[in-house]
């Protein structure tokens, strides 16, 4: 990604979390982490985090996705003597569609992202409003979509340690190039 | 205390709580807990707590102080292969001046709960406006009062195990005996 593209959704995601009451730094603003997973469609597949604290015993962090913004599936797998992230998602504001391995709806309220069906395989459905939450235990597969006035949800969980995380697709790189504007 | 006084702090914080944009749900409400720790005197020594999450791995609170309410000093000891919690103090609204071990000001700017004087001994200050946070280690003594707007505080942390809290009140309980109104 462009380092003006992800200035921009910096700058939207602050804006935001504003909106839903949440106050940063300056310094928070200016490190909010704009994941575009390497697929060049920010908007459709992508994921906007705030890390307040990661520390070998537990992290915290709020999400923000813009409306319809999807995160890809994956899953958290065991590092070392870690038995992989367990996670907690709370909504704060807006809605998010949470879906997880099990029992599937017939129809999905989410989009799938067009070009990318074949990875996302896992369709049992979670909606979380505000106040609402779910916990993934670890080496669940997972993927979540903002609904459309997109979404902010506070995570509560174990250490992250996301560079591990495993992908559904292989095309996705977790951490971030950046490209310098010319 | 009474259970009327206890639906009265909870009402309260869920007012506090709603002010701040911070959605419950109808359960979490009339489950709030209030902490009084067997003093009397809540509006001066007290603490409201909504747990969200408390996994054997990590854990996640609101915590609300009405203004000027003081949390009294504790630490949180080592339990089992449990090191002891560690937490991280996130100051979502109003202020809230918290004291560990370590170097102090020649003056505090919270007010000592009066009577209670010997049982607060550590006076290193951090003050915490909305959007600052703090990351207090395990076995470390620690207090805090909110300023004159009381505040909301996420809490962060690993496992929460309150019963084994150490306090320097030795008069103070830590889990509520709860009367039933006449």
């Amino acid at each position: 990604m462009k380092r003006s593209q992800i200035r921009q959704a910096q700058e939207r995601t602050a804006h935001i979390l504003d909106l839903s009451g949440i106050v940063l730094t300056e310094d928070e603003i200016r490190h909010i982490e704009v994941a575009g997973f390497g697929l060049q469609q920010l908007d459709v597949q992508g994921l906007e985090l705030v890390t307040y604290v990661n520390t070998d015993r537990y992290c915290a962090k709020e999400l923000v996705l813009f409306p319809r913004q999807t995160c890809p599936e994956h899953l958290h797998p065991p590092v070392g003597n870690d038995p992989g992230k367990m996670e907690t998602f709370r909504c704060r504001s807006g809605s998010v569609w949470l879906y997880v391995e099990g029992e599937a709806p017939g129809v999905i309220k989410a989009e799938i992202p067009v070009g990318s069906e074949a990875y996302f395989t896992v369709f049992h459905e979670i909606e979380l409003l505000p106040g609402e939450q779910y916990t993934i235990e670890p080496g669940i597969k997972h993927w979540f979509q903002a609904g459309d006035q997109g979404a902010v949800v506070s995570e509560f969980s174990s250490t992250s340690r996301d560079e591990f995380d495993i992908f559904t697709d292989p095309r996705i790189e977790r951490m971030p190039r950046i490209e310098e504007d010319e």
